[in-house]
């Protein structure tokens, strides 16, 4: 499997041991596995990092040991890596990795740990004599991981042009009298031929009046004529999640049917053509949703525009409305950024229309990953 | 999708508040979408329950208020529900809820909410004139998820059933020259036309070298004569997980194949013989074990013998050894817990063998819900 080159793994620890410094904390427990993949290229279900000024602690268990080994001596090898196997519990291991390292101060993620872990770890360095409380930090890692660096976006580039091929084969699997369930295991069966890990989230195939729902789940419904049909698929690329919204009509689409994918489909290219660097994230909704409201349909748009991809399938930036007291930072996006651009229009018991393509934003503006076809399909 | 009968969920909600009242806890504020499903029947991304005495205050956002709509007009109804539409963020929602309940002692799944979020509700809390500290809890649902009802039994035996379908199906697809990422794809494909939700876990096939990883990932590999080949994968269905693994051996079976198939058949047999109401979990990981040791491959064998299955794969009881410090409670299994033996035996270079089969608690010992032959076949 692809991973990233040793040196892109140096300036992904230098620019966290600046962030360190400027917190003043001399150690960081990371315990996201999405955070460590992206600190040491592991991508197993069970570790937990320790950085420091000099080095990578690296905490797991013997499953992993061999494979982490071995890629230790490729050219993705993780700098300054320190492997420490696990012998009790894994939070057993943390506190005496803590303890070896002396009186520092030591930061986690508070968003990754929990309160009955964080109670435990507590009270057993107390119990050891190390009595300077763990500090909680926020996002110092997520907050490198929303620009993606060239590795990433090599990654990006490639899981999108494979997803384009995906949806180009699932468009010849959809035909009047085939079920939900049906279509999309084919979906599923193409992402693996074309190369995915595995499927970014569960499948959606939503026809007919299922498509009324954003997040349906596939049916035994058989496709009828006329039917608009979501096709909402993702795959993981090397440890990257890429995404694609087509809405497609079985036989003949009707009226309805093409007036509503227009108005979605010029919702989606406003909302792109306003995508540039220094350009805030809501504003960026503001153009899918003005263009709806336009067209008469604000009111059947009732989700987000877009959302972060990287290493996992929902991340910064959001690109939504601003929400009081939930979501304000009025932050702009900027270069190596990708995120999805997915508005669509609802209205129960008829159906809806989603269209999603995924994006970079780059020097001059942005640039489209997936490029398949969003014309309107009569399959 | 099948779901519990309402009866079931009451029963489930009874037993709740009886570990409540004993726990001196008024209301139970549930963060684990597992334990929600348990008590609620719903299965969507994002939802907090509280429970109190009454009532199951149920906090969701506007994309799955219809579906929750529509299933309380059913037989599956979740008694008592009071849907609270969540307007700003889902803590700021909950803080809320948590005000207008009053003064009484509220719990928490310290296992389940993050020191960031807890942090968060506690300041809240407090600055909203809230004074009194919300209550760690630890397992109070899990412990009585360990025990299946008869709904629970009725879901794993037809998923188990279903599952051998698809290892019937799955060994017609091994043969020489094949990869294992397209034997991977095919699987996962006849999970879902067996009626599977999605596959419980990543799809395990590894062959020749590669077997000898238990956590192995598919590779381009292609299968050569005399190959072992694990084949290990799971699905959902109807929300519950069922799991299985066979070896099989491509073309004719090695001398060295057949001894450490015996060796690991036999393992599993002694440990599923060895199941019964009152047994150490500990017992039945050691008759594994041992009969490993007598057949000179004690040292083979590096991970647990089983883990329960549920809603989710890795539940209680773990059928594992006893590990100072780590895991120490020697528990015995009982009535109606299901959980998998999984003896294997993995010699680096060469390769390994694994057998798995999910087993349910009976009065008089057990009963095995994966049937399909665990002779060790030539493909």
């Amino acid at each position: 499997m692809a991973s990233a080159p040793s040196d892109a793994l140096k300036r992904r620890h230098t620019r966290l041991r600046a962030a360190l410094t400027e917190a003043s904390i001399d150690a960081l427990v990371v315990t996201s596995l999405p955070n460590i993949l992206y600190l040491t290229n592991f991508s197993g279900s069970a570790a937990i990092v320790v950085i420091d000024r000099d080095r990578l602690h690296f905490l797991t268990d013997t499953r992993y040991l061999a494979s982490v080994a071995d890629a230790q001596t490729t050219p993705h090898a993780c700098p300054d890596l320190a492997v420490e196997v696990i012998t009790g519990s894994y939070d057993a291991s943390l506190a005496a990795c803590l303890q070896a390292m002396g009186g520092g101060r030591v930061g986690f993620e508070a968003a990754h740990l929990s309160v009955s872990r964080f109670d435990w770890l507590t009270r057993t360095l107390a119990a050891a004599g190390r009595d300077r409380p763990l500090v909680p930090t926020e996002g110092l890692i997520e907050g490198a991981r929303v620009r993606k660096d060239l590795y990433e976006l090599a990654m990006l580039r490639e899981g999108a042009r494979r997803l384009d091929e995906v949806a180009t084969a699932v468009f010849g699997r959809v035909s009047r009298g085939r079920t939900e369930q049906a279509i999309a295991a084919d979906i599923d069966w193409e992402l693996r031929r074309a190369g995915f890990e595995r499927p970014a989230f569960e499948t959606i195939v939503a026809s007919g009046p299922n498509s009324a729902l954003p997040h349906a789940r596939p049916t035994e419904r058989t496709l009828g004529e006329s039917d608009v049909v979501v096709l909402d698929f993702g795959g993981v690329y090397a440890s990257y999640c890429v995404d694609i919204t087509r809405t497609v009509a079985v036989g003949r689409a009707s009226e309805r049917a093409r007036q509503v994918h227009a108005a979605v489909l010029g919702a989606q290219q406003r909302a792109i053509a306003a995508v540039a660097p220094g350009v805030s994230r809501f504003a960026i909704d503001a153009a899918a949703r003005e263009a709806l409201a336009q067209a008469g349909m604000g009111d059947a748009f009732g989700h987000g525009t877009g959302h972060g991809l990287g290493i996992e399938v929902h991340e910064n930036p959001r690109v939504v409305q601003r929400r009081d007291g939930v979501d304000t930072r009025d932050e702009a996006v900027d270069t190596g950024m990708v995120f999805t651009i997915e508005p669509g229009a609802y209205f129960p018991g008829w159906g809806g229309v989603r269209i999603e393509d995924d994006v970079v934003v780059t020097e001059h503006g942005r640039d489209c990953l997936t490029r398949v076809t969003t014309e309107l399909l009569e399959l």
